[in-house]
C-alpha cells in the first residue's frame, strides 16, 4: 500500500469505528483490511463472490467529522456491473473489492458481509455467539505449470494463498494433492479451496465455490439427533434425528456395555452401527437441505461417554465399572474417513467436545457451551434429564459437574402404563382437588381430554399410555390433590370418596383413563410413585451434593435440558422435589443443549478453546463415593422433600399439609428398594 | 534440581567436554541432561532400558584438573546388579541412572549411549551421518485411575510424560487412545510410547518396550527395494528387493502412464499392485530380519515421479505430457494406513522424499542426499542412470538437475542380444587390438571367456545374451580395437581380417560369441551400436547443458548411481563419451544412491529438512526446451565426442585416430532417427 498523506481521503468503517487515511484509488476493501475490519471475502477481492459487499454513508457525519458524498466512491464498474445483473445488489450495496475511494467515506460493514457474524439463538434467554468459522474458503487464480518453470501443482497452489491471503506454512491432505491437478485443469487454474485452522488445506474445487456446511451431532443412546449450518454464516438448513441403531444391543447404557463385555467383537459391531447410522443422517441432512454431501467440510460431535467411546471405537468396558476410566477427556481432533463416517468430503475434519468425567460427557460440555453455565453471575443448576442426570451447579467462579442415576423412570420405562414420547401418550395432567377427577392432554393434540371432541382424539390418536413429562405431572398432581402421600402412598382411604382409586393387591392405584373403546385401561400404581420416589431423589441428592460441595443452600437459577427437560413442567417437577426451590420465574427449559452445544462448537472455533478450557476446570463430583449422597437420597423420598421448606414453590402454590400413612410392609419394601438403589450406585450399576 | 555450591563434585563428559558441579547424591544422568550432554534413555532413568551406559575414567586427567577415583562414584546398586545379571554390562561400564556423584568424576559417554549416532557408510568416499531419530520410545508409569480423581487415561498419560520427559504438547493418534486402556491395564500402567516429532504419541505397548524399527524404499520402475533398520542405532537388519509388479502393465514408465490413460481405472490398479508389493517387502523384511511388524513405525520412500505419484494414489497422466506438472514437489508427510501399507504398526508414519521437477524425481533427492552432491566443493556431476538419466552439477554453492531421455538400451532393451543383468549375460568385455579376438565374461562366474574350464561355466550358467555394462564395454572394446568408428560405423572393410565381421544386408555386425552349444550367437550389430550412441548422446547432452548453464566447461567429480551406473567400468563409459572427461581416479559408482538416500532420510529429521532446502535451491533445467540440447546432443552421436577433446581420457588410454567411413545411405539413417529422438525429446515421449 502506498504511503499516505494527510490530504489523502478519510475513511471511517462502521460499526468498528476503525478509520484510516487512503490514497485515491484505493479498493475499500484492500482499506478495510489494512485497518483490520472483519470484511468477508471468497474470491479475494474479484468480484466474484459478493460477501464483501458494503453500505457507503451519504451525507454529513459532524460525529466522525466527515461528509460522504456520493462521489467520494467510484461509480460501478464492469465486474460490480456483472455481479448485479447475475446476482442482485441491493439498493445502496457496493462490492467493496471493486468500490475506489475518491474521498472522504463513511462505510457500514453489514452484519452478513463480517465473517464473524453474530449470531442470535431465541429461547427464555436470548444467547448470541458469534461465527468464528475454522474452515475457510479461498478463491485462487493458480497459474500454469510451464516447461521452462518446473514446480508442483501444490506449490504453485500456495503461492497463490500467500500472495492473495497471507497464508503461509500451508500443509495439504493427501486428497487434495490428488484432486488439485483435475481441478486446476477444469477451469483454467480457478480453483477454491477449503482451509482448516488456518493452515490444512482439506478441499479444493474447480472455480468459484461459495457454500461449505457442517453437521453437528448429539449422539444419544436412544436418538442421534443432527443440526446442518451453513458454515460462514451459521444458518441452520435442516435439522434431524434418527434412532440409534443400538438399540437393539439393549436399551440403555449399562446393557450396551455389557453387550461388550459378553460378545466377542460386540463394541466394534456397535461402533459399526452408531457409524452406519450417522451417515444415514448426514445422508439424510443433505437432502433435505438441499446440498451435496461433499461440500460437508466438518462435523461438530457430542455424546454421552459410552457413546462417545462407541462413536470413536475405543472399547466402553472400562466405563462399565469403577472407578469409569475414559480414555481421554481431551476434546478429540480426527477426520470423517478415520471413524469411518461416508457421504461427506473426502477431507471433512471431526471435532469430539470433551467429556467431562466417566460419567459425565461431552454432551454434557455441550450443555454448558450452549447454556453458557460458565458464565453464570448467580447460582445456576443445569440439569441435563435421561437415563442418567448430568448436574452441573456453579457460577462463573466456579463449576461443579455430577452423574446421578436416575434410572429409566423419567423415560416412562418401570411405569406400569409408561411409554416413550410419541402421539397417544399422556403429557399433560391435571386433577381436581374437589371431585379428584383428572383432566389430560395427549401428545399429537390440544384438545384436554373433558373438552368436547376429545373421543375423536381418541379415536383418531387413541390414548395409548404415559410418557415422562405426564408422570411428573399426574404424580404431582395426586400429591396436591391428596391422593399420594408425602411419603408416596397411594391412600386407599380415598376409595370411598371416589372409584378411581382401586385396590391393586395390598396397594392402592388411581385410574387416569378408563378407556371408552379398547385401548388400555392407564393406571397409576404405588408402584409408579415408587420408581418415581426413586428417580426423583436420586436426581435430588446429586443436586444437594454439588450444593454441598459448592457451599450453597439454594440455587438461584434452573435450567432443564433435554427432551424430558424440555416438556416437563417446572412447576410439578418443583412439587414432586426433582428440583430444589427455586423462583419460578428463574426456572426454564433449555431444549437439546446438548446439540445446540455442538452447533455452536461446530460454527465457532473460540468457543472450541473455551469449552476446553472450561472442562478442565470444572469440579467433577463422584456420587459414588460420597457417604452424603446417599443421606440426601433417604431425604429427598418424600414429597416434595423431607427437609426443605421450599418458600418459592409455597409462594406459587398450596401444598397438603405433611401426612403420613404407616403401611409397615409397604415401608419396607420402599426401605428395601432405597437400599438396592444406594448399594448399587455405590458400586457400578449405572 | 538443588542448588550448588563451589564445594559440590565437579563431573566433565567426554566426548562432548560439558562440564558442571553437581551436589553429592546427584544421579550421574541427572547431571549429563542438566548440562545438556546427550544420553540416551527409553526407560527415563529406571535401571530397566539400558541404553544410559557410560565409562568413569578412573585416575587424574590434569587436562580436565581432576582426579576422578573409583569411589566418587557410587557402588552397584539392586537395579543395576539386576540389569547386569539378566543382561550383563561389559567391564567398566556403569548405568548412568543408578550411579550416584560421591566425588569429582570423569564420565565418557560411549556412541552407543547416545541419542544422536554417527553412522559411518563405507563406499569410495567414506560418509558419516548422525542418527537423529524422528521417533522414539519413552517408557513412563502411569498411575491408575481413581473415582476421586475421575480423568482420562490419556491426560494421565500426558503427565506422566511431562513430568519425566518434560513433553509438553502432546498430541495422539485415535488409534493409541483406543490401545492405551488395555496396555496400561497389563503392566499395571508400566507403558512405553513412541513419539513422533516430538509431538505426537503414535503407538503405545505394555510394559518397557526397547526397540522400533524404519523401513527406507527405493521404488523403482522394476525393482522395489528396501532396507529395514533399527531407528535408534540406524543398524540395518536386512535389506531386500522385489520386482515392482507394474512391469505387467508396461516396461518401461511411458507406458505405465499409457494404460493409466487408456485404461479406466487404470492409475488406480497400479497403484493397488504398488502398495501390494510394497506390503510384501516389508513382511519379507520383518522375516528377514526377525522382529515383528507392528514395530515398524516409520517408512521413507524414494522412487521417480510416476512411482512416487502411483504409490500415493495420484493420477500420473498429467507426468506424461508437457509441461510435465508434478502434483507436489514438497516432501509428503502421511500414515501407512492413509496409502494402505499393511504388516506395520498401525500408528506407522510415512515420509516421501521431495520430487524436485516432473522428471527429477525423490529418488533423485534421495541421489543428492546419499552423494553429499549438495555439499561438494569441487564441480561434480552425480548421474543415476536408468531409463531416463537423471543428472545433479555443481558444488555446495550451486545445484542444477535435468532429466535426459537416454532410453532403455542401457538397460539392455533395443539391443539384438540384450538382455537384464542376471546369470549368463556378458557383464565384461575385451578385444585384442591385434587378433580382434574377444574374451568376456558372464554374470554367475568370475571366469574369462578364453580361461581353460570356461565350457563348464558355458554348460552350467549358460552365455544368454548381453547386459548394459556389457554393451557398454563392447562398444568402447570395439571402438579402442578400431572395429567401430568414430561415426559409430561397424567397419566391413575389416571382414578380410577377421571372420568375427559379418555382413548383415547392408551393414555389418560382428560376432562376439559363437556358442558351443545350442546357446543363442551373440552379435554386436550396427543398430546396437546406433542405439547405445543415441543413449550416451542424449545423457552427455543433459550433462553440457547443465555445464553450459553452471559455465564450466569441465567438472571434477563424477558420481555413477543406480545398478547400471554401478556396474559400468568407468574408462569405457568415459571411451565410449556416456560421460564427460574426468580425472579417473575422480570418478567412482555410487551404488544404490537413492536407497542409501530414503535410509538416511528414514533415520534423520535433520537429513529432511536438509533435503527439503536443497531440494528448493536445485535449479531445474528442462532439456526439452533448450535449443542447444539437440546441439550437444549431435556433437555427442561421435565416440567419444565429437568436439570434446579428453584430456584425461588419452592420458589414461590411447584412442584410435579418427577415422570416419562414408556411407551416405547409413549416415542418412542416423540422422533421421537423431532428427526422431529429438523431437520427442522436445514433445513428451520420455
Amino acid at each position: 500500500m502506498a504511503t499516505t498523506t494527510q490530504t489523502d481521503p478519510r475513511i471511517i468503517f462502521t460499526p468498528s469505528g476503525r478509520r484510516g487515511r487512503f490514497p485515491v484509488g484505493t479498493t475499500v476493501l484492500d482499506a478495510g483490511r489494512a485497518l483490520g475490519v472483519d470484511i468477508d471475502s471468497v474470491c479475494g477481492g474479484r468480484g466474484l463472490c459478493g460477501r464483501c459487499q458494503v453500505t457507503p454513508g451519504i451525507g454529513s457525519f459532524p460525529k466522525h467529522g466527515i461528509t460522504s458524498a456520493p462521489d467520494h466512491l467510484s461509480e460501478e464498474g464492469p465486474l460490480e456491473g456483472e455481479y448485479r445483473r447475475a446476482r442482485g445488489l441491493a439498493e445502496g450495496r457496493r462490492l467493496s473489492c471493486t468500490a475506489v475511494v475518491r474521498g472522504d467515506l463513511l462505510i457500514d460493514v453489514p452484519p452478513e458481509s463480517q465473517v464473524h457474524r453474530q449470531v442470535v439463538r431465541k429461547g427464555l434467554d436470548v444467547r448470541t455467539f458469534v461465527v468464528d468459522p475454522v474452515v475457510r474458503l479461498h478463491y485462487v487464480v493458480v497459474p500454469p505449470a510451464e516447461l521452462a518453470r518446473p514446480g508442483g501443482d501444490l506449490a504453485r497452489l500456495f503461492t497463490e494463498l500467500e500472495r492473495d491471503w497471507g497464508l503461509s506454512d500451508l500443509e495439504s491432505d493427501l486428497g487434495v494433492i490428488r484432486a488439485l491437478q483435475p481441478a486446476l485443469e477444469r477451469n483454467g487454474g480457478r480453483v477454491t479451496v477449503a482451509i482448516h485452522d488456518g493452515h490444512a488445506v482439506i478441499a479444493v474445487w474447480p472455480g468459484l465455490h461459495e457454500r461449505i456446511f457442517g453437521v453437528a451431532v448429539d449422539v444419544g443412546s436412544t436418538t442421534i439427533a443432527g443440526h446442518l449450518a451453513d458454515i460462514a454464516d451459521g444458518a441452520v438448513l435442516a435439522s434431524s434425528g434418527v434412532m440409534n441403531p443400538q438399540i437393539r444391543f439393549g436399551e440403555d447404557l449399562m446393557s450396551r456395555v455389557s453387550y461388550a463385555m459378553l460378545h466377542d467383537g460386540g463394541a466394534a459391531e456397535m461402533t459399526r452401527v452408531v457409524r452406519d447410522a450417522l451417515t444415514s443422517l448426514v445422508a439424510g441432512l443433505a437432502a433435505s437441505g438441499g446440498i451435496d454431501g461433499s461440500d460437508i467440510l466438518e462435523l461438530a460431535i457430542v455424546g454421552n461417554p459410552i457413546m462417545h467411546h462407541l462413536l470413536l471405537g475405543i472399547d466402553p468396558i472400562p466405563l462399565g465399572s469403577a472407578p469409569f476410566a475414559l480414555a481421554t477427556d481431551r476434546a478429540v481432533r480426527t477426520t470423517a474417513a478415520e471413524i469411518e463416517l461416508g457421504g461427506v468430503n473426502q477431507g471433512a475434519r471431526v471435532y469430539v467436545l470433551p467429556c467431562i468425567a466417566g460419567h459425565v460427557g461431552a454432551d454434557t460440555a455441550g450443555v454448558i457451551l450452549a447454556e453458557e453455565a460458565h458464565r453464570a453471575e448467580r447460582v445456576r443448576l443445569t440439569v441435563d434429564v435421561g437415563t442418567n442426570a448430568e448436574i452441573v451447579l456453579g457460577t462463573k467462579d466456579r463449576l461443579l459437574a455430577a452423574s446421578s442415576p436416575t434410572g429409566p423412570a423419567f423415560e416412562g420405562a418401570q411405569i406400569s402404563a409408561g411409554q416413550r414420547a410419541a402421539p397417544g401418550a399422556i403429557e399433560r395432567v391435571r386433577i381436581d382437588r374437589a371431585t379428584l377427577e383428572p383432566r389430560f392432554r395427549v401428545i399429537g393434540s390440544a384438545r384436554w381430554s373433558d373438552d368436547p371432541g376429545f373421543d375423536a382424539v381418541e379415536r383418531r390418536i387413541g390414548v395409548t399410555g404415559i410418557c415422562g413429562s405426564g408422570i411428573v405431572e399426574v404424580i404431582a398432581e395426586l400429591f396436591l390433590a391428596g391422593i399420594v402421600t408425602a411419603d408416596g402412598i397411594v391412600d386407599g382411604s380415598l376409595a370411598a370418596r371416589t372409584p378411581r382409586i382401586v385396590r391393586d393387591g395390598r396397594t392402592f392405584s388411581y385410574v387416569l383413563h378408563e378407556p371408552a373403546g379398547d385401548g388400555p385401561r392407564i393406571l397409576i400404581t404405588q408402584n409408579d410413585v415408587r420408581a418415581i420416589q426413586l428417580a426423583k431423589a436420586a436426581l435430588y441428592a446429586g443436586v444437594r451434593l454439588l450444593m454441598d460441595h459448592l457451599g450453597v443452600d439454594e440455587v438461584d437459577e434452573i435450567r432443564l435440558a433435554g427432551a424430558f427437560g424440555s416438556q416437563i413442567d417446572l412447576l410439578h417437577a418443583m412439587v414432586l422435589g426433582l428440583i430444589p426451590d427455586c423462583d419460578l420465574a428463574a426456572a426454564a427449559p433449555a431444549g437439546n443443549a446438548a446439540g445446540t452445544g455442538a452447533l455452536i462448537a461446530l460454527l465457532s472455533k473460540a468457543a472450541r478453546a473455551e469449552i476446553e478450557m472450561v472442562v478442565r476446570t470444572v469440579e467433577k463430583i463422584e456420587t459414588a463415593v460420597e457417604p452424603r449422597f446417599q443421606e440426601h437420597f433417604v431425604d429427598a423420598m418424600a414429597l416434595p422433600h423431607r427437609t426443605a421448606t421450599y418458600p418459592h414453590l409455597r409462594a406459587a402454590v398450596e401444598l397438603p399439609t405433611a401426612r403420613t400413612i404407616t403401611d409397615a410392609g409397604d415401608a419396607g419394601r420402599a426401605e428395601r428398594r432405597r437400599r438396592r438403589v444406594v448399594a448399587a450406585a455405590s458400586r457400578e450399576d449405572r
